[in-house]
């Protein structure tokens, strides 16, 4: 029986199987709409929505495990590099009002322009031809595809169940 | 007689009067052509070219003094929120080959598209009118007016010269 537990992400409960890193103060999410394969988020487990609300102990946290969870992306999406950003209000385009650092791995001419990564985050610009994404009109993912790659990056990072027994 | 130290930041030899935070592994730098008014780096002391290359307490430190730079910015520059962003490797825009990370205040309509910002970040765009930069075309500032902003962001901080008692 699959587990019902959930975690706050915004307005949006999200189903364990969509994450794949858990930590006390921090967990990984797979994207509903990644903009480059393996575009995940590592998100605040406390629903606060500016990063000056965080306490030391939670951005050590984050990044700490946001360091562990992009040598994970950036291994298994065959990517050189990697877009590290924290969208910190809503005039910075965040949108879901609750901390959350994107990592996005790159390759070299993703985008023809480089920095077209981030209107296509935020939804002003079209996702290339080149990118490769599944779905280029980044139509949401299938629950499955989602729980797939979940599960492709816990065996990546390793110590899930430990840390499932630990913070959950 | 003004100090002759100096901090690495990739090939550049930073002067002591261009910084305005210090710990034991990060230190903050105002920037010589900044994409909006207050913005500023957080430069990982230890000279490695990806994040993947840091200790979690150089990470763990880089983001803590990260997030007290980030409060100083937004207060000082009025700013309503913030851009964060690490451009990991050269496939991500990343120029100066030594981790570091931007802290970018923004304004609500800083930017005709809210993420120009990035384009203009890595050169590729063109500063808009009403971003009230005092040089619209980037022209590298001068030594005044970066060591008088970085003397208003150590106000702003508090504690640079126990800072730099304990820490240069």
């Amino acid at each position: 029986m699959a587990s019902a537990k959930t975690l706050q992400f915004g307005p949006l409960a999200i189903p364990l199987a969509q994450t794949f890193m858990m930590s006390k103060h921090s967990f990984g999410l797979v994207n509903l709409k990644p903009i480059r394969p393996g575009h995940v988020l590592v998100v605040a487990r406390r629903q606060v929505a500016r990063f000056n609300e965080l306490s030391p102990e939670e951005v050590s946290d984050l990044f700490v495990h946001g360091q562990q969870v992009s040598k994970a992306v950036e291994k298994l999406f065959n990517a050189d590099a990697l877009t590290m950003c924290i969208q910190d209000g809503t005039a910075a385009g965040q949108t879901v009002k609750h901390v959350h650092l994107h990592i996005i791995p790159r390759i070299a001419g993703d985008f023809a322009n480089n920095d077209e990564i981030y209107s296509v985050l935020e939804g002003t610009g079209t996702v290339p031809q080149q990118t490769h994404i599944d779905n280029e009109q980044r139509e949401p993912r299938s629950a499955h595809e989602m729980a797939a790659e979940a599960v492709m990056l816990r065996r990546e990072i390793g110590g899930w169940e430990e840390a499932l027994s630990q913070f959950m």
